[in-house]
Order: C-alpha cells, then sequence, then structure tokens
C-alpha cells in the first residue's frame, strides 16, 4: 500500500473486498478523528493518503463531493462527514464504547464537541489563513477555560472517565497542534498560553500523548510547523512523515 | 401560559417541575425540527416563546449563549442546538422511534440532513438577507434532484418508510417554506420551481402536510410571506400566529 498521498493523475488503489478503508490525509485533523477511533475501537482496516490540493480524479468515485476523510464500507458503501462516521463506528462496533451510554451524558458531549469548533475556526484562521481579530484570544481563551472546568468536575483524567472517550478523541486533533499557536505568541496579549492556568488540561495532555491510539496518528510539532509554512506558501507538503502501516 | 413571544423586559416564567419545557420561536425553522420530535414521539412539553431579536436577559440563565432551540429536561438541565436535541430525544424515549435502527441507514440519513444544509443556508440568504448569487439556482436544484431521487430509490411514501422518520422530520421546516421562493421566481430561470420535476417529492409535501405532528407547527405560506416581510424591515414580528397549546 503506497504511504505517499496521492494526487491527480495517480491510479485508483484495489480495495480488499470485505475490509474498512479509509480515505485520510495526514495532516487533516478531521480525518484524524475518524484514524482514533478506528484504532481506539481496535478495528483493522486500509489506509489510502490524498492530495486534498490537488485530488485524483478517480477520488470523486469514491466520494462524490470530494469530501474527507471518507470510510468505505465492507459492502463498499462509503460515508463521510467526521462525526458521523464516528458516531456510525461507534454504534456498528460495539467493542470499546467511546460514548457514554447515558443518553444525557452523551448529548452534554456532543454540544462540547460543537461548542469546540469555535477554537477549531479560529485555530483553523490563525494558522492556515494567518487571519487574525481581536475576538481570536477570547475565544481561544474561553474555550481552554470552559474544558478546564469541565475537566475539573468530571471523574478521572479524561473526559470519558478512565480511559479516552468520544469527546476527549474529538478535540485532539487540536490540541495535538496546540503548540503551533506560540507562532502567534506576540498576538496574544494576556497569557492566554499560560500554561498554569490550564493545569487540568496540561495533565489531560500528557496523558493523551501515552494513549495507543493517539501515538499511531502522532505528528510533532515541529513538523506541523512545517507543514502549516508549506500551506502557507500555497504548495502543500503532504509527504513530510514516513508512515509505516 | 404564555402564547406570545417574550421579550427583555418581561419574567421569566415558572416551570412544572419533572416536566420537559422548549424555549422556542414560531419562526425558527430549527426550533421547528425539535417541537415536530416532540410531537411525533408523542411527549409531553410545555412551551416557551422567545423573541429571538431582543432576547429576554433571564433567557441567558436558561441557555448560557443564548441559542434556541433550548429544551429544559426533567431535572433541570438544558440541551440546545437542533440536531443533539432530537437524537437525545429518540435515544432517550424509545416509543415512535424515528432513527433506523441500522446504523448504516442512520448514518446515510444523517449525511442527507448535512447535504440539505446547503438548501437551507441559500433559502436564509434568498429569503432573509436578500441576497443572490449565480449558486443559489443550482444548489436548491441540486438539492431537489437529489431528495427526489432518494426517495424513487426507498420504500414507501416517507424517506423513513411508512411514517416520518428523522430525516422527513429534520428537511421538512425548509419544505413547508419552500413556496416562499416564489418571491424569487423571476431570478429563477430554468424551471427550478416547475413541481413536474419533482413529482414524488410533492407527494411527498402532500403527505406530510396530513401528519399530525407537522400540522402542530404549520404555518401557512402566507403567514410565512408577511414573517419575512417583518424580517426584512428589521422588526421580526413573531406573534402573527394565535397559537392554542
Amino acid at each position: 500500500m503506497s504511504t505517499k498521498h496521492l494526487s491527480k493523475g495517480s491510479r485508483m488503489p484495489m480495495g480488499n473486498k470485505g475490509k474498512l478503508r479509509l480515505f485520510t490525509n495526514r495532516f487533516c485533523p478531521y480525518c484524524q478523528r475518524v484514524q482514533l477511533v478506528l484504532d481506539a475501537k481496535k478495528l483493522q482496516y486500509d489506509v489510502i493518503y490524498v492530495n486534498m490540493h490537488n485530488k485524483p480524479d478517480w477520488f470523486y468515485q469514491i466520494s462524490p463531493l470530494g469530501k474527507l476523510p471518507a470510510l468505505e464500507l465492507e459492502n463498499g458503501d462509503v460515508l463521510y462527514e467526521s462525526l458521523i462516521i464516528v458516531d456510525y463506528l461507534d454504534e456498528k462496533y460495539i467493542q470499546h464504547p467511546l460514548h457514554h451510554k447515558d443518553p444525557l451524558k452523551k448529548a452534554k458531549d456532543k454540544i462540547l464537541i460543537e461548542q469546540f469548533s469555535k477554537v477549531v475556526n479560529t485555530m483553523y484562521n490563525m494558522l492556515m489563513l494567518t487571519t487574525t481579530n481581536d475576538d481570536n484570544e477570547s475565544v481561544i481563551s474561553d474555550g481552554l477555560e470552559t474544558f478546564e472546568k469541565e475537566l475539573n468536575n468530571r471523574q478521572g483524567p479524561f473526559y470519558g472517565g478512565m480511559h479516552p472517550g468520544m469527546l476527549d478523541y474529538m478535540i485532539w486533533p487540536w490540541c495535538e497542534r496546540a503548540e503551533l499557536l506560540k507562532l502567534f505568541s506576540s498576538y496574544f496579549r494576556s497569557g492566554v498560553l499560560n500554561k498554569n492556568k490550564y493545569k487540568k488540561l496540561m495533565e489531560w495532555k500528557n496523558r493523551m500523548n501515552e494513549d495507543t491510539a493517539v501515538k499511531k496518528t502522532f505528528i510533532d510539532t515541529e513538523t506541523h510547523i512545517k507543514f502549516v509554512q508549506s500551506h502557507r506558501a500555497g504548495i502543500p507538503e503532504y509527504d513530510l512523515v514516513n508512515i509505516s502501516v
């Protein structure tokens, strides 16, 4: 299986019938969400890396709207939208459940994931589009405070309890990239990135770093920075990581 | 219980402990989604109508981000985000299930709901913001074609089969408002709104009009137009409908 990101002009890889196949990109945080869940549930799957900047023509046969991540199922059906895929996986494969069984706890976690999307959008604007505005600082600090407080109110080191659950994995890709905000440290005024303010979150991050699923897709900050720089330069370099599958 | 929309300066209504309470607005399609599900599942609930344009201060005690719809649960907890609320209701109250039991069918319906949001956004831009662009026509016609085709491929007159299911109810609020696009009939060039092209959808719409849950929140096109006009004029008139609860 190729570990390079496939671009326009590439051939469509043959699939293994009856096996899950994830169409993904190493630097796409939404794609990472799905891979984290596949790994946390210890599912077997093949991976196809797709160049999002220069998508192969055949990819539109897989995902008609050209959306990544896309998960090809055993029967050939394809699902997309990260949150829809992970909910499907958690319902279909009952081992290592990630969502709370209690509908209310589950709904509250989904609201937190939704709330976190403000942080996600702000990080995207700052890191990828290099647009900053006066709201960025408060959106990031409000987000971190909400999640610090939430962790304080919960049992166990993870949002999911003694093990990472769906909420932990859904916010992780952006937390892995948190150090990138240092690129903007001159922009932040009031110690938003002061780690002492977010003790619980920092402990959580250290523990997440040790999680088996997290380790499988982990990319270090230095490499993330290289990628962001290449993206800003208009030529995203997706093949910065040697991948052994 | 007041049937008027409550504004700044109003008193916070007392709740009935142990009873669901929906904070909603008569002309908000996202709010309507939740009410359709409450009614389809034949749940008992109180309704508080909130003026979205001039929200009461007390509303932020209920919904800290000021979001509508908000559902106060029996234990005082509050949920928001229409799709999160309806999923919660369908999981918590197992009577009259609306989602498919099969995780794959459920996921596919959720993808269609997500796809439909393009139509939703376009309708909002056209009707409320009076912004039009060249994409609007194709977004609306692509959306209608997708849903016409989907209905052709399914058993039964509804997306949910013999009865309306989650997908039917989630798209309904915008279908109820479909005739409003006539306001823009001069804008559409190629017969996008030609009913003959969407025979299945038209049959579906007629049947949906007869559904008990749909009837409970139904507002006729003339009243919708009055509301849109008041909204465009900057003074949304929420109390255009006499409500008997």
